[in-house]
């Protein structure tokens, strides 16, 4: 089902006070993942930037189930899917050293470009499965 | 309906090359505005830490609406319901100049005590509505 | 000497795992308090980007001296001097409650314009003492 | 020279509205290197603090070369040299595709045990280089 995944190092200082990964953390991780499968597409985010093209982040619910710590590595998989002018991508982590689930999250975005919400762009419709 | 509001200017760096805030500084104001308002509750989040008390957040949904830019400030508003064992926080932030809604957001916490989740704890128990 | 001040209250997200103020932060506290004190003299840093004037951290120094912690509050003082094409700035950080210096720190900025290190520029001549 | 190396790719998300990595995020690459050097010779920086081991740094000099962009690598490399109490750690910073310098920085650690400065720590001698 996951069609992209992608190992992350837990770094000490993104750990907080109470010793394990602050949870604003994962959506970096979840976005760093989103858009290094974009450039596995060969499709980079700074450059659709440039071109006025600007993906963005609609909704997110992100559920936590076990927390990363300090030596731990995660490893994040994706798929996505195009629901109207949704690209909705699943996206799950999980921690490298028993493959318990870390976080299960569902991000959906549209795509602006020019300053107006779009339907779909051709640089990310190819990567949604079918 | 909010029973705590927090002011935060948006700093420069938490902007990316989109020039907005990057989505997962949300978290962060969210996170500082519930530990402010427990602060304002004299309730310190490092302090019950230190007492084997963590509050954790088991569930986060947030809508993005407007986004945030630099020079931007953000109201962040909040209130608080007890289900079951959990400690519903509903937080939406605003943008100051024309009061638009950035983010709406419900996070779902647990409060672990000793490394087990309990079903409640006194300290937080007063923060609830009734 | 100091000719901007501003406060900022740490958030508990910004500490470590080592229960204080993450070494990078600082940073990120210094580089907040120079943009507030342009803004203050009614200079955008993200409006001089549209326009192609890009000051640039060239070199910083940072002391550590007294570490940060959750519930703390910073009060971060700065001046500028003008040393050849360089803008020197001078920054401390205090703590609020006793007043003791926590952090010292000089930034030499430097000014581009469309991509060429200019020896200066006038939205930023104005800030500097005589 | 070098005794440790590491690769990170740049995350868009630690670019900021120049499209540029924020000068912060070099000390965090600069950290998240010494510590997985740590790594590599079996000290985890999170176990000493547990056992009441805190290495800090209590000086920073970093000059800033060549900015790092969306879609860079940085190849992070280390030595370190033992100066009276003090733990120096060189460490240099280059972009992978041209091996330009992009941060030259040096970074004096001290370690505190049980929250006194101590002269040294076994666990941290192993990694001096004679």
């Amino acid at each position: 089902m996951y069609i992209f995944e992608l190992e992350i190092k837990v770094r000490d200082y993104e750990c907080d006070i109470q010793g394990i990964l602050n949870n604003s953390v994962y959506q970096n991780y979840l976005e760093h993942t989103r858009h290094e499968f974009l450039e596995s597409r060969n499709v980079s985010f700074a450059d659709l930037h440039e071109q006025g093209v600007d993906p963005v982040v609609a909704r997110i619910e992100i559920a936590y189930k076990t927390p990363l710590k300090p030596g731990d590595t995660a490893i994040c998989k994706l798929y996505v899917k195009k629901e109207g002018i949704k690209y909705v991508f699943h996206q799950d982590i999980f921690r490298k050293s028993d493959n318990k689930v870390s976080v299960k999250a569902k991000v959906e975005a549209c795509v602006i470009v020019n300053g107006k919400i779009a339907a779909s762009h051709p640089a990310l419709d190819g990567l949604v499965e079918e």
